[in-house]
């Protein structure tokens, strides 16, 4: 291609406003077209981030012939149809966690994906994130000998939109909403061998007046390579968003912080704007972090993906990685549920993966 | 009691030291004999610290009226049958971790002591150490709300004697060596709520070929007041010891480390003698400690226990904790035998921890 | 001496309280007596601490036979006369910084001291830190090499006692208060070479409306070994009290940081008791501090001093040294008033440092 | 300008490769051509960095009429006559610190390119490195109330190319090497307030074999705020660079750390290919950096330069900031050789700084 790849985003809330800003930063890439069904949203977004066409029914975005490339940030349980739909109308499709709601959902817009012909690629962000790609190389050059432990934790006071509270939407707790960061991570950072075992620990400690949803959770997955992996994730965790990774092999260990670890160490006795992510008050100590955006890997992951449709090349993150996180998802709930350590591959027919937790008949 | 106490030392070995060293900064007490079966050993480490006496059979000390308290550093397959003998002998007992190798053991050991009217104390010396006496105080204040999740890990690359590698002797790997601490750090943290279940997972992922014993390990617990606990065990973690903990509240979180957490951030092209334990070659960065057993809590737990004996005085770690502990354990070891989540109360006739794993019939 | 050290408190405010915290500590001293002239303060002091004796004169304290050793904590005004009445009394002293108002009252100090053949003996904590300690051991092993460079900063937001703030009575500032810690550290840890040169940066930054005195210093000095040594004092620092030093030498560096680098690292959302000296609040990220004063070297020092009255030792900070201290405070003054680098030995007749500043003719 | 801005490198050394892959990541720029006097060294840089036209005499660069900007990255000796030539040319000019080696060659340069309307661009990363764009944020917003003092550090073992430790040819030691980048830096932190004093602590304290320059330094600045800054360098400071700043303000406090305060912390017992400029071994613990030429500004700036060229807009470092900078390094060498403070502005003919230190008549 040529020319710039012409994108269109689907969704008009926080993740989209992290989109636009990323592929701001693309040279190769233009944001021609925003789609959002509240009316007013999807123009006071192109308005402020100098997009051309805005419109309230994504149907209309994917007729637009110029558009190559579209980009979902919609609530979960639409990411399927709207997935099926863009493959449909011959656009490359970027895609946030999770995938979608079940199995079967997956499947179909694998399909669809690969029966059109367009790219399917999934957004994990993390293995973009330049502290943790430089944890890989870590890893990779031999310097910490054979991986025997990954962990990996997300830890906020709770999501940003409220369908994430209401299990029936989400699908899921924090388990599906930040989870999935965590098992793509590891899978990435040990070189995608297979997963053979998942066990979870559940539960809503704080939130319960919110949610059936969990809202804290560990996750034990064993590898096929021998290696271990332990992600914890909260939805309960004051003082701002925390994202940490550790990496402890036979000749060595590393840990990368990516918000206290990187942030100025600051004390106000006044406040100001803004520190980090869900930080709350800033009047006394806080961590302020700086660039936000490229620090977590969204510019670099949409350079990517970008690079990816102009140059037709192989996704770092695909579909069927996106399946695989859900297939983990999916059995980490069935874990809880049941007090077992889950073995893959591991099928269910649930509409959703929360029907295994609680909701088992 | 109206003069010093006085203490005889059974063992000479690592443990034995910081015992003898932790009692020199008590004014309460007296160390007056030392027994170790090795020739030789009980001699030089009588002279090392001044002890006037020095034995190679310890039922010797144990005939020697003068002694009120005995503190044992001896191998785990010794301590029910030395406990037996020293409250035979109407002394008073301090007990390192692991209590001794069975529940069957443990009974023996609490009713021998209770029948004797002695003291049966138990050395965790987290419970004691400065650092996280503070952390206790912040969640038993308020600070932090209520807890939901208590995390607290110990790592290092390997032990210092070479019976730990033999399951037979030790009973089990790096979970019976060292997961010992975080269970009762947690039963403490907490204010001692009933263990409602355990999940384990193990795996010896670089000693094999020196251990059928697990070099790392992953424990998940679950408390009657709904917290979580994860414990993190390690013999293959290189740059010297670890021991780290948080707190997460439905208020607040604190991290404490008591290694990195304190240090001297030092770089030394030459080198020096001793950063921290197991620290391997100071060349290089290196994290350099300070008075290790006072920041450990070996004094502070030394001075407590020989408070407990001057003053009658109930200790704040007991038999009857040692064996809650020991209880955890072999639910832990079943747990990774059975991928499954283990309810305690938890009954086993098991020879050791280590049989409910690998070796299960 | 057979018996324990009989210890007098002169003074029952912030520094006496720290004072008899760590003579409890002690096992070879008592506290027998304490004296405060305001009405009602001495005998509320010896209550809180168990003191048999209170009295309102101290020359009445000074009368009593028991006492061996007297501990000052009057103001900078008194440091001379009550030495002077102690070593005509024939006790022991202890001596908190600074010195003393002048280079003359510091040279009758010394004579008193040696003629009535007591021990003057400086309270520089610092050199008793156990991190400090450690610092110090790391550079005497040669791990970092020849020093070239030594830092040292004591920070907070303004003193405890409202006398500080009056130049007339403090006879300086934040230099004057805090600078006294640095010199004698720098002095301490380089093994007491001679001082060269001292070269001070002053100003009064934020607190003019209630001192003339300077609020913020950094101190040059340069020593005959060649090292040179930075210090940074100030009496605007948010956030609770800083105390960090750093040793760079020719073949490593070490950083060392008493608070922060100590800390429990806590988020709370409804804050606590007590973080850290001068902390303000605890609501939000906070850095706990556990066991101050035996981190500070309070206990330490105190039970070096008693060790010296009992056993007729050295101590390891002098009278003497305490006059090194005093004059290069002078020459700190003398140069923040002239702009320059002012040489050592200096010699004076200034009633107090401050004059030679703002004050100069 | 409608089409990209044109760049001529000339030079091929460590700072050319850091200006070419920084000009890389700029979609407004692309380089055409790099000069380099040494047979094969231009070439070889071309070719590794696909740059059309290679040169060695950089008259010949001059002449290309295509090109837009020139980014110098020669000696400091001949920053001068290549301005000089580069503005006769009407090319827009990048210059490196340190400007130039005296104040009468700044005058000339600064003349040049006015009379020729071309841009004299400085380019102090700092002013560029997100993390420290933040800190100015936090200041600039109130957060930390009115500045009182103001730190920078720069320190690593010793510069890469053999003519720094010639003080005839850098024109003095650290201090004119990375005193340039603290001084800049205080300067746009505290909005380029005039600075009324300097002072300076020199010494050649490890590498009196190789130069007799300065290898460590001290400079306290005085601003017409009435804030104090701080700067510290060192060409003696081993286990890798270390670029670290503070902002003490009446109402807060905020501390920057760019590399130990973002790496990850890692231990290798192997080893591996590198931790940050300078490191030294990486077996052990190490501190592993990533993305450092976006983390220290390279590429911010050199977009920053590109888009003052291709919209014509003022530079946010000038050639007067940079001669701000050298007569602050001139007055700081003639403070070090008299031991006082110097007020500014400072009037020199001195040749180079360093002869006002040692070589004073």
């Amino acid at each position: 291609m040529d020319r710039k790849v012409r994108v269109g985003l689907i969704g008009s809330q926080f993740i989209s406003t992290i989109h636009a800003e990323a592929l701001k930063q693309s040279a190769a890439a233009e944001v021609v077209a925003v789609a959002s069904p509240t009316r007013g949203n999807a123009k006071a977004f192109a308005q402020k981030h100098g997009i051309p066409h805005h419109l309230t029914d994504y149907h209309k975005l994917l007729e637009m012939n110029e558009i190559d490339l579209v980009v979902l940030g919609v609530p979960n349980n639409l990411h399927c149809q709207v997935t099926v739909d863009a493959a449909a109308a011959g656009k490359h499709i970027v895609l946030e966690k999770p995938m979608c709601l079940n199995l079967a959902e997956a499947d179909r817009m694998i399909v669809a994906c690969k029966k059109a012909k367009v790219k399917l690629m999934y957004a994990e962000e993390l293995c973009f994130a330049p502290k943790y790609v430089r944890l890989k190389q870590l890893l990779d050059s031999g310097a910490l000998g054979k991986p025997v432990l990954v962990k990996q934790s997300e830890k906020h006071d709770g999501p940003h939109a409220s369908h994430f509270w209401d299990v029936n939407r989400a699908g899921g707790g924090v388990t599906m909403d930040m989870g999935c960061h965590a098992v793509e991570f590891f899978r990435w950072m040990l070189g995608r061998p297979a997963i053979t075992s998942v066990y979870a620990q559940m539960g809503t400690a704080v939130h319960a007046d919110k949610t059936q949803g969990d809202d804290n959770a560990i996750l034990i997955l064993e590898f096929a390579n021998c290696a271990t992996a332990v992600a914890e994730e909260s939805w309960t965790k004051m003082g701002g968003m925390d994202d940490r990774a550790e990496v402890h092999g036979s000749k060595g260990v590393a840990y990368a912080d990516l918000l206290h670890g990187n942030a100025i160490e600051t004390y106000s006795a006044v406040g100001y704007d803004y520190a980090v992510e869900k930080a709350g008050s800033t009047v006394g100590w806080s961590f302020t972090i700086y660039e936000e955006i490229w620090n977590y890997g969204f510019v670099q992951e949409m350079a990517h993906f970008v690079d990816c449709v102009k140059h037709d090349k192989p996704p770092l993150v695909t579909g069927e990685d996106a399946r695989v996180v859900l297939e983990v998802i999916f059995a980490a709930y069935e874990s809880a549920g049941t007090g077992r350590k889950v073995y893959l591959p591991f099928k269910t027919d649930a509409a959703k993966p929360f029907d295994l937790w609680k909701n088992r008949s």
